[in-house]
């Protein structure tokens, strides 16, 4: 038998609302398109929900902008409340250019806007990340489990840049019940040469596959991805963040 | 209905020797496994199996290392004819660190040894990646086409590290019969706010979600994509090469 990956669009789960558990959300969901989860499925939900349901969302008219936000919010033609929420969740100034700042986020992720979004939420408003992406997903791993005794991996992926490509691709910023990597370091191929790969990022690869189902304006906040085999045990997304001392690529 | 994409792994392909028809061999492989291709269907396949039809291997034997390569050779404890080859197949050295040599290949891609590979190849044998891997792409599609009279998109992946994150993941290195991006630009969601995302690689994002198929270790060099909707028309992934003087990541 060859190997089957499906991945399916969890529709229906509606306006998110703060308190509500996506966990039960999403497998509500899903029964009612007559799936029933099972062990070792692994669900992928946009960070945009799990940020409205961690009540993430602030009104700019609460933001008072500091001089510096003001100063740059004039170069970069943007709300000068916006850029103070960009700072306040930042760490790191990486660029500033045209109509965007790269900051590093509080988590250490490398991104446009501290990630900071405003589409698909009230006018005015902002959706900050999640504060910790992979307790989040932890928290989303135990509800399915309450409500359905299986095992489920959890991914919270979010929509990010890259140097040197055009375009963006889903990132995973938080995960439960996976290893964020496929180790083959001192793996042998059949000509018996150690492999060049040592290390595949795969929960960035299943949360850029969730992305065929989930799109950006079709409702489809998370999916589901079953038959990859992955051993259900812990794993964060916060150790994929590489140091700046040791990334070979600046 | 709700969306469903699935991922096949094409298996059985076994070892691709020069000059064979990679359209060939897959749609073969495929109808063994009780499987036609339809319009809209997408094969994504490694650069290891291109580079082998087209002959891109070589013997180490071959190659003659300048005094430069020998030097920079003894720092990374690597063969110097290794060395040689990579920057043979390279247009700027990014960065030269403990075992790896980052550069930016002719093609515009920016990786650890210019994409050489050793892996899964003869022993004292390198694997170039593909000299046009765009045209290669066409060419399968175009094989495709001519045994199955189906539009059916090729994108051609590769493995490549990521600045900031640990871990490869797989990227689109030649496509043909869709385009390299999904633009949003101008588009508004239910709210009426204009997107923050603009462009999405989107062919980078099916190159990744085939390795959940593919694997490094088990003789499946191919995956079938089937369900995503997309218009059949030509794409470059050389267009998502950007230039350096607009990257704002560096």
């Amino acid at each position: 038998m060859y190997p089957l990956i499906s991945i399916i669009g969890v529709k229906g789960i509606g306006e998110v609302r703060k308190g509500e558990k996506l966990g039960f959300l999403i497998n509500d969901a899903l029964n009612k398109q007559g799936i029933k989860m099972m062990n070792n499925d692994i669900i992928v939900v946009t960070s945009k929900v799990v940020s409205k349901a961690e009540n993430m969302l602030i009104s700019l008219n609460t933001v008072t902008p500091s001089k510096f936000a003001t100063n740059i919010s004039k170069m970069l033609k943007k709300d000068p409340r916006f850029v103070e929420a960009i700072l306040n969740e930042s760490k790191r100034i990486v660029r500033i250019s045209n109509t965007v700042i790269i900051t590093q986020t509080k988590h250490g992720y490398i991104c446009a806007n501290s990630g900071i979004d405003q589409s698909n939420i009230k006018k005015d408003h902002i959706a900050l990340l999640p504060v910790n992406p992979d307790r989040s997903a932890t928290q989303i791993s135990a509800q399915i489990k309450s409500k359905t005794g299986q095992n489920v991996a959890v991914i919270i992926s979010d929509t990010f840049g890259r140097p040197w490509r055009h375009g963006q691709v889903q990132f995973a910023i938080g995960i439960a019940g996976i290893l964020p990597t496929i180790d083959y370091r001192g793996k042998n191929d059949r000509y018996g040469n150690e492999l060049k790969v040592t290390e595949i990022a795969i929960v960035d690869e299943i949360a850029s596959a969730a992305e065929l189902v989930l799109g950006k304006l079709n409702d489809c906040p998370a999916a589901l991805i079953r038959g990859f085999k992955y051993n259900f045990e812990a794993g964060f997304a916060k150790s994929l963040v590489r140091s700046s001392r040791e990334d070979l690529f600046k």
